[in-house]
């Protein structure tokens, strides 16, 4: 393997194991970042056989590309303390060492969430002053850009971790889209300032003392409005809200096709109409968000959808080299500092 | 005021000043369902001058309603516990002592939600074995017919009173929509057993035990597919997922719009399609589903968005009509008793 420090650019250990479409997303992903120009080094982990055999079935070229092999693979039921121990070839557990032994810059894996976020956080650890670390997901809105901050990196959480959620989203929002003083919401069930249950209220009060451009509380109304640019809430809430939220294509999908089948004229108009809704509702693609990213670890780490395309791995790709260029790692330790955990 | 025992009928007190667009969408509401030769008596609840103004004004004869003087209006910021005892002349209040009273069989109300819960609690009473009632949604899906139980009723919930409200919730879906044995799910962050919060990892265990038709967990995303008829959450998840939802249509007209400013033959085929778009989507019109029932208290009491229509009032009496003939607030009182809280 080539060293990290032979390499005057960013370098990216490429989970290819990990996603519903594995290998084949993840190595189209990566060609296409290799053949864009962009300017990484990618290692690709995974079993270098099927690695191989697949690009050669597919007439895909591996040239740019450096396959590190990896022969374990972590199932969907695997535990992640056990896995690193019973699984240390595998791509992730691989993967997330090779940016722990300052091999790689970056992890970009389209695996189980919660097996990435386990395994990064385990082997790169936590930055100081971060108790939990964090995933966030772009959310396309009508209004301002907007995140979701925690969308299931851990649930059960303090006041405390949800301001650190809050830090470590600001300065990501700030760096990697340009906005000055990200403003930022706290999700409840209405916006009075008494409402909510009880780790919202110590929440509230939290953000309200801290430098964090705070508005407030937000309804889950607010969301798709973009009223605010971070938008804060446990884990348990987020997931639950982004799952909801990704079934709503198909649901629209359903509806159209029962009020087809009920109206014969209708039915046309949809089937005229179908291309255009599918460019309308292009912005609610998550592949074309680069994955969402694991904050407040001691690395970078890309999390992408399971069913992630090529281009969604590619655009990981670009997301995890953005993050390295901008030296988003030691900015969040930075902007940690004042609001050490006593 | 009549007596209740003097109509041999069901008797609604209609809560004519709680709406955004009070009294005229109560008014008519009732006039609809008065109309429709729906055997139900409904007592208008409100200022008498106000009502007799805005009926006249509009041509609305008021036959077959009778008005009760109801002066004083609870606003957005008043707190229900007080609210109770500095405005017993409101028409919220009125209507809830009518049911506490026996004048009444049901309540029915598009005020401010968190307000009609609890001055319905606290008049009425809860039923045995009920700690705290709970407010459930019919959400449209895909699949199995399908209500969220709680949307809101209050937060920071123990695993008991979630498991109270899957056994209110199978027996109302059992009797309001001839379900045999409804299924429920517990909506959490993974499918596994063992995944989710404190809270939730309790509920499964309680919901395991118990003898209703639990499917186990499911996620954010099985909810539009109707995966169970009944989603249980606790009022903070639900609360946030319900506006979520609601908030979507707006957005999609938003992605809309957006498209057909970019693209010009888009845009006139979008104009084309709004209208089969528009009667598609009338399945997410939450006007079709006449509000949402307060279940675990002692009565019925409906509550319907603040935007309600004129058809949402008229649905919202049918359904306490449908509630009160089918002796809903007895056969969950009986349902209850084998999982008194020690």
């Amino acid at each position: 393997m080539t060293d990290i420090k032979k390499h005057n650019k960013c370098v990216i250990a490429l989970d290819a194991m990990g996603g519903d479409f594995a290998p084949k997303s993840e190595l189209l992903g990566a060609i296409e970042a290799f053949e864009s120009g962009l300017d990484v080094k990618i290692f690709v982990l995974g079993d270098e056989d099927k690695l191989k055999s697949f690009a050669a079935e597919n007439k895909i070229s591996l040239d740019g590309l450096e396959i590190i092999h990896a022969p374990q693979v972590i199932g969907m039921h695997d535990k992640p303390i056990e896995a690193i121990k019973s699984k240390p070839d595998s791509s992730l557990v691989m993967g997330a060492n090779l940016v722990k032994e300052k091999k790689a810059h970056a992890l970009v894996s389209a695996g189980n969430t919660g097996a990435v976020a386990s395994v990064s956080t385990l082997l790169m650890g936590r930055l100081k002053n971060v108790e939990r670390p964090t995933i966030g997901s772009f959310i396309p809105s009508s209004g301002k850009l907007t995140y979701v901050f925690d969308v299931g990196a851990f649930v059960d959480l303090k006041p405390q971790h949800l301001l650190s959620y809050a830090i470590l989203a600001s300065i990501f929002t700030k760096e990697m889209h340009s906005i000055n003083n990200p403003s930022v919401g706290l999700l409840n069930v209405g916006e009075e300032n008494e409402k909510g249950n009880k780790q919202v209220k110590e929440t509230f009060e939290l953000l309200k003392n801290s430098s964090l451009n705070f508005i407030g509380n937000i309804e889950g109304k607010d969301i798709l409005k973009g009223k605010c640019n971070i938008v804060i809430c446990d884990g348990f809430v987020g997931n639950i809200l982004l799952k909801f939220g990704e079934s709503v294509p198909d649901f629209l999908k359903f509806l159209l096709k029962q009020h087809a089948e009920k109206n014969v004229f209708d039915k046309i108009k949809i089937g005229l109409f179908r291309k255009t809704l599918r460019k309308a509702l292009q912005p609610l693609n998550p592949d074309l968000y680069g994955g969402v990213p694991l904050l407040g670890i001691n690395g970078i780490t890309i999390i992408g959808h399971g069913s992630s395309s090529p281009t969604a791995v590619k655009n990981m790709i670009l997301k995890a080299k953005e993050m390295y260029n901008k030296n988003l790692t030691f900015k969040l330790e930075e902007a940690l500092k004042p609001y050490a955990v006593k």
